[in-house]
């Protein structure tokens, strides 16, 4: 017997993984949370039914969501990671030896803990001693801790249940107050094939909070269509005019061409913004 | 009843669509052709059941498989499309001025049948004067025509069947001597996640045959992995010094930042070029 695990992606379009086993499965009190092993992408943990990441492509995700902002700050040394429980986006940030503290604010404990059990490759970092995880609401983390970050990523689920507050505007403007002076923000934004009216909401208002603002693209075979977006805002430093260094942190997908190369965007993106920015920039 | 169609793009990996109705299906002297419509890329193509094309997705591989070369050639005059029955990359080809004939050669007469009824949008080019439709086998017609051709698109299907010779060395070698003093050839060569082995030994071969190469990428939301890469040899012009001329050439996804940027390689796919070229440029 062949078994298969199929998300719907969309209405139309679903990708479906060959699975060797069911490794985990558990109602946790935010959201329903799979972990198996597939025959293509290696281990793969699924919420609420959608991939959030895999073995074989987290790679992509984690480097792309991290190296661009962490580069684009001229020094940065506290950073925290809101969402992001399976520890990925920690593990690249600790890769920079000017960070003196990490920390990841997960609304979901059991994430951690699936990810600490099944997937070492991600969690590795989270016992770092720079590192403090704190299950609580990212939201109010962020109002509650003024001038506390350098650099703040947005590792979120889709803007379903808890994961809607942190697309709104109110949240950017919470962020922009929570960063240091050279302050930089990225959130992952979704697809542009399938997500414009959200990517151009959630760029409208980091834009419209942010001295600088630019959105960027990563190819990520198992999110929905494959290309995926990211916003980024910033208080000084535009990405557009950084030399990436990257001395002693080893990557994978991420390098100085690929930096520069995700904000030139396809005619299609460029009016997605075009339209969140009003075409003024 | 809700219908669905999937293709099974790797041993574990498969892409659903649903689908509104079957338009057309025929078992070709040289493979299965069936036309559906699905709700969310439109009209979609597909061959021995793999997605060719969409009516949604379409303008990135068409794009992006003839403006990259059209652009590296100085003045494209005399052009070739192998495969690609579909019309789409004639129709890009025939957006250069400079263009006086192109040249289709597909083997399977009734895919550009099939797409003269159902996709008036891709075949709207081949009623063009300068275009001229040949029902015969690429390799020969390229091997028999030597100095005939400015550039050399090789719009193949997957290296099954027929195709299978379009992505040997023999084959490139013909193409060179079918192309004149500053000949560029562009050839799709499948997904760097899923087809490493293919893209490694294509492009080892035309690095071979080629005095410059070159290998891009496009995000193609229906094939496999969503990146693409494809294989470009030059006689002359390195694509990296190009500066894209697109007056009246309207576009969607190709713009002169995205034709450098597509060049612009992950770390992981530039360690299949440096294995296809042993490290050496």
């Amino acid at each position: 017997m062949e078994l298969w695990y199929t998300e719907r992606q969309t209405d139309g379009v679903a990708l479906s993984c060959k699975v060797i086993q069911t490794l985990h499965s558990e109602q946790t009190p935010f959201q329903r949370l799979d972990v198996i092993e597939t025959a293509s992408y290696g281990r793969m943990l699924v919420l609420d039914g959608m991939v959030q990441t895999t073995e074989v492509d987290e790679f992509v995700y984690h480097e792309m969501i991290v190296h661009v902002a962490m580069q684009t700050h001229p020094q940065p040394r506290r950073v925290a990671v809101v969402g992001g429980g399976d520890g990925g986006a920690v593990r690249e940030v600790l890769k920079y030896r000017s960070v003196e503290s990490v920390k990841l604010i997960e609304i979901d404990e059991r994430v951690v803990a699936a990810s600490r059990r099944f997937f070492p490759q991600l969690s590795q970092g989270l016992d770092d001693p720079r590192v403090e995880c704190l299950f609580a609401d990212g939201i109010r983390h962020i109002q509650e801790n003024k001038g506390a970050y350098d650099v703040i990523i947005v590792d979120s689920t889709e803007p379903v249940g808890p994961a809607v507050g942190l697309f709104s505007r109110n949240f950017y403007v919470s962020c922009y107050e929570s960063l240091t002076d050279h302050g930089v923000l990225v959130a992952q934004t979704e697809s542009p094939f399938f997500n414009r009216d959200l990517i151009e909401k959630a760029f409208a208002a980091i834009s419209s909070v942010f001295p600088v603002s630019r959105l960027y693209l990563a190819s990520i075979p198992t999110y929905p269509s494959g290309l995926w977006s990211f916003s980024l805002g910033s208080k000084r430093r535009d990405p557009l005019e950084v030399t990436p260094n990257l001395d002693g942190i080893p990557t994978r997908y991420y390098t100085e061409g690929v930096h520069h190369a995700a904000f030139q965007l396809p005619r299609f993106v460029q009016e997605i913004v075009a339209k969140a920015t009003k075409g003024g920039e």
